[in-house]
C-alpha cells in the first residue's frame, strides 16, 4: 500500500489531519525521563501511546537523534520499530531534508526506507530533479519537497522573482508537473505563510501539503486550513511538535500531550466542517 | 585553530589541493574487505594510511554510512576518530548537505562538530541564512554552502534567472557578503561547470571553493584550475572520490589509490605552476 493510501486511511479512521512531530530534544524532556538509559525512546513511546488515535501520521526529525550520536540513532531506530510493530496503520514521515547526487542519494533513500522503514521522507529541492530521483522512484513511499519553509529568513531565496513567479512557486510547479510521475510527491509549506499556501494550492490543486509551524512558531490554524484544504477537506498534514510534546514537564506529560493533541484535532475539524 | 588556517597549513605541508572523498560504498569495496566486521572503516583506514601525505583534506559523505544503519554510523565515527588521532593536522569535511531551522539545525551542528569532530560541513542554502546560522556561528569550523552542484540536472533551479543573475550567483553573493561574518564560509561548485566557477570566482574573489566532480563525473582539471585558482594559487579544494578510492579492487587497492592520488596531485600542481 502506497503512502497516500495509508495516510488517507489513517485520516479517515482517526478523523484527523494532525501529525505529531517527535522533535524530542534531550534538553527539554521531563526530568524523570532524562535520566533513563534511552530517554528519547521512552519519551516517544509514552507520547505515541497516548496520541495514536488522534493523528494521521507521525513526523520524526532526524536532527534531534543525530545530535546524540550512535545512542541517538539507536533510539531513532527503536522509535521506528516500535511504531511499526504497535501502530502499523500510522504512516511515519522521516524529516531529514536530504538531497545529494547519484549514489549518495541512494544511500539516504536506503537509510530512510530500508533501514528505518519510513513511509515518507522530506527532501531539499536545490539540487534539482535528478538528485531526488532515487527517492521518487520508490513509488510506495512519498517525498515531501521543501517549498516554502516556516523560518523567518526563508524569503532570502524562496521569494526571489523568476520571470514574475517566486522561486517557491517554480519549485511547486516543477514538483507537481514533472517530479510527481509516481503520484508520490508532497510539498512542505510553513504555516507561517498562509498566502503562500493559497498560491501553492492554486498551482498544485491535488498535492498534499505538509504544514509545520503551527503553535510554537506562530502559524494560525484557521488561515492555514482556509488556504490549503482541498475540495475533499483533506490535502493537508498539520504538523505540531513542541506545543504538544512539551505540553507538560511532569509525570503527567503524556496525558497533557494527549489533551493538547485532542484540542488541536477538534479545532482543525471545526475549520474543516465550515 | 580555525578550519581555513588548518587547511592552509595542510596545503603547504603536503603541497596539495587534493581532497580525497571517502565515499566508501559497501557494494564497491574489494572482496576481501567486504567480509570484514567493519568493512567501511577498514577500507578507509587503508586508503588514509597510503594517502595522508598527498592531500589537503578528507571529505566524508554521510550517505554511504547512513545507508548501513547503526553499523554504518559506528564506522563513520571510527573513521573520524582514527583520522583525528593519527593525522590531526588534516582537516575533515563532513559532506552531509544539511539545513534545517532553529533547534533542528543545532542538532545537525552538534552531530557534525561535537559528536563526530568534523572541521567543516556542507550545507544546503534553500532555507536561507537564519537556518544555517547555528553552523556559521561555530567560527572555528567552516561551512561549505552548495552553490552550483555537479549533477546534470543542477540547472533546474540553480540557473534560474533572477533580475539577470542566475540563482547560484545570488547564493554565491549572499554567502560571500552576508553569511561570511566569521570568515568561515566556502562554496561547493561542481567541476563539471568551469564557466560557472569563473563567474563565482569573480563574485567571491577570496572564498574557498570545494570542487567535486573530477574523474568519474567528467570534470576536467585544467579548466577548473584556470577558472578557480585565486591569486595565491590556492582557493580550491579539489575533491576526488571514486577514481582514487576504487582505482583497484584487489589486495593492492590502497597502493593503486595512492598512485592515482599522486598522479592527480602532480597534475594539479602542474596547472598551479602555470
Amino acid at each position: 500500500m502506497g503512502f497516500f493510501q495509508k495516510l488517507n486511511q489513517a485520516i479517515d479512521k482517526n478523523n484527523s489531519l494532525l501529525c505529531i512531530g517527535l522533535d524530542s530534544d534531550i534538553n527539554k524532556l521531563p526530568e524523570h525521563i532524562k535520566s533513563a538509559e534511552t530517554p528519547l525512546f521512552n519519551f516517544n513511546k509514552e507520547i505515541i501511546n497516548t496520541t495514536f488515535d488522534l493523528v494521521c501520521a507521525y513526523k520524526i526529525n532526524a536532527a534531534f537523534y543525530e545530535s546524540l550520536g550512535i545512542e541517538g540513532m539507536q533510539q531513532l531506530k527503536a522509535t521506528f520499530d516500535y511504531l511499526k510493530a504497535t501502530y502499523p496503520e500510522i504512516p511515519i514521515i522521516y524529516d531529514s531534508k536530504r538531497a545529494d547526487i547519484g549514489n549518495s542519494m541512494q544511500g539516504y533513500v536506503s537509510a530512510a526506507y530500508d533501514f528505518l522503514g519510513a513511509d515518507a521522507m522530506t527532501v531539499s529541492p536545490y539540487l534539482g530533479h535528478d538528485a531526488v530521483k532515487p527517492a521518487l522512484e520508490r513509488a510506495e513511499q512519498a517525498c515531501f519537497v521543501l517549498c516554502r519553509t516556516s523560518n523567518p529568513g526563508s524569503q532570502e531565496f524562496q521569494e526571489l522573482s523568476v520571470s514574475g513567479a517566486a522561486l517557491f512557486e517554480i519549485v511547486a510547479k516543477d514538483v507537481y508537473n514533472k517530479w510527481n510521475m509516481n503520484n508520490n510527491c508532497g510539498l512542505v509549506v510553513g504555516a507561517t505563510y498562509p498566502d503562500e499556501i493559497s498560491r501553492i494550492r492554486y498551482l498544485a490543486p491535488q498535492i498534499y501539503l505538509l504544514i509545520p509551524g503551527i503553535g510554537a512558531q506562530g502559524g494560525e490554524l484557521e488561515s492555514v486550513l482556509k488556504a490549503g484544504l482541498n475540495e475533499n477537506k483533506k490535502g493537508l498534514i498539520i504538523n505540531v511538535s513542541r506545543s504538544i510534546i512539551y505540553a507538560g514537564t511532569g509525570d503527567n506529560f503524556a496525558q497533557l500531550a494527549r489533551e493538547e493533541a485532542q484540542r488541536l484535532k477538534i479545532q482543525i475539524n471545526t475549520f474543516r466542517a465550515v
